[in-house]
């Protein structure tokens, strides 16, 4: 595995290997990685004949109370895990990648207005602006991403279809602790303490998909019952519970095809998120003939 | 020269031509072309295998006020005289570039709040989102824009070189009429005795030079002789008269180094804009030693 710091580097490789007719996989990261990024590379490298994974803490994402001066880094740690499934490790600077006078942006409309955008303002655009920047330099055939992050996959999915981005996105599905808890970098931000409380999340997801696959259709009243639910943990306090569209997003009053649970719940000072599908089974139709 | 209508036949052509190792040259048009936008194609052969001409008026960077729906059209006319150049023409319809929902936006910051921006809000992001769509499409090598729309190309510059699109940018030099009038599909909203005062612009670009080249450094006072001179044409109307640094366009109120002059003029009811380099002679330097 190559270790690649500048972008004219990276683009000197890959233009040799795309005139090969090599395929090209791309799993862009912020690092500390985890079990489901590498579910990601290994995908990838199943699809692919090269693999990139980008390691990359985007400042563009980060609102200025939030943990971009903390979020965990370690580079060495992440080479090692990415050892035989990873082709180039791409670990540019914020210079790098922010030169001079950066001043452009790309933006999926509404983002902001719904679940993880109305708490952090302005985070998708950074999402989608970095994203851009790696697409632009990858310019893989297929991209990686995980489900555990539904909204920030629906906006690249959106913005890629929109702005006719050469590439497949793909989305895999969550990778789970012993326990339910849905792996994330974050994670080692909780105490010895919250670590075990943080399971309220996937057992609140658990007892969603139950109450719909019992025929429980109003929103409002699988929503009231979860946050009962994680009301009674005492490290959590919740941001949001919202059903939705499965592929847009939109909020559902009522749940009549399999629907997207997502959930945000503080535990102590750490943001978690979580999602499942709620899935509906099909009603026998008995006709009036 | 094949005339393509559709994203996913334009694509199957270029990637068989991308893995011959063609050369691919882009000129972005709005079409109803003129000799400005044929030196971009005629460039753009010499330098490349493949030349690619898009035209499309593309909605996004008409205001609600503005010209969309008679801005002048003729396809039949323009393929006509891109033969012998031009290799593939595309030619998408408005649902085939923006389909259902979409919402998504490039935007190069501060476009709005200087020169055409002040009176053409949203329209820079609305040349930006089209332009890295079809960036994102053809995939270009080279991309050719004509120097006339100078901030256009600035901000396509910014664009690029922000969000790191694999395609090298060349501005190429203002085509003239005879008297001078810098070339435009515009021009054809001009009557016959506008036509003939439309030639003012290049006149006081003139001026300016002189000027410049006579020692004025004051951008203030090069500014309101431009007025005056302007204003004796009876149909003219300023809408502004900047004089800017030649890459960032920021104001300049003094020229200590080559400045840009741009201006937009509405001769009627027709708005047209035209710029120059203003050259600064290197003065002697006396050497106190």
């Amino acid at each position: 595995m190559k270790i690649v710091k500048k972008i004219s580097l990276l683009r000197k490789d890959l233009t040799l290997l795309r005139r090969k007719g090599g395929r090209i996989g791309f799993v862009p990261t912020m690092g500390y990685l985890h079990e489901g990024h590498l579910s990601l590379v290994r995908q990838a490298k199943k699809d692919n004949d090269i693999v990139v994974v980008s390691i990359f803490v985007n400042p563009l994402q980060f609102a200025p109370n939030e943990d971009f001066r903390h979020y965990p880094r370690d580079l060495k740690r992440d080479a090692k895990l990415l050892k035989g499934f990873c082709d180039i490790l791409f670990a540019p600077s914020s210079d790098e990648l922010y030169r001079k006078d950066f001043c452009s942006s790309v933006e999926v409309k509404g983002t902001d207005e719904a679940l993880c955008g109305l708490s952090r303002k302005g985070h998708f655009t950074g999402v989608s602006t970095v994203v851009a920047k790696l697409f632009n330099i990858v310019l893989a055939d297929n991209a990686y991403f995980g489900r555990k992050d539904a909204q920030q996959a629906a906006v690249i999915k959106k913005m890629v279809s929109d702005l006719d981005f050469p590439v497949k996105v793909h989305v895999l599905p969550i990778v789970r602790e012993k326990d339910g808890l849905a792996m994330s970098s974050r994670n080692t931000y909780l105490t010895i303490e919250e670590r075990r409380q943080a399971v309220v999340l996937f057992q609140a997801l658990r007892s969603a998909e139950r109450m719909a696959a019992g025929g429980i259709r109003d929103s409002a009243k699988i929503r009231q019952a979860l946050e009962d639910f994680i009301g009674h943990t005492p490290s959590a306090r919740i941001d949001y519970i919202e059903i939705a569209d499965a592929r847009t997003l939109a909020p559902l009053a009522r749940i009549e095809k399999d629907a997207l649970l997502l959930l945000a719940v503080y535990i102590g000072k750490t943001r978690l998120i979580d999602n499942t599908l709620l899935k509906v089974k099909k009603l026998a139709v008995t006709s009036g003939y």
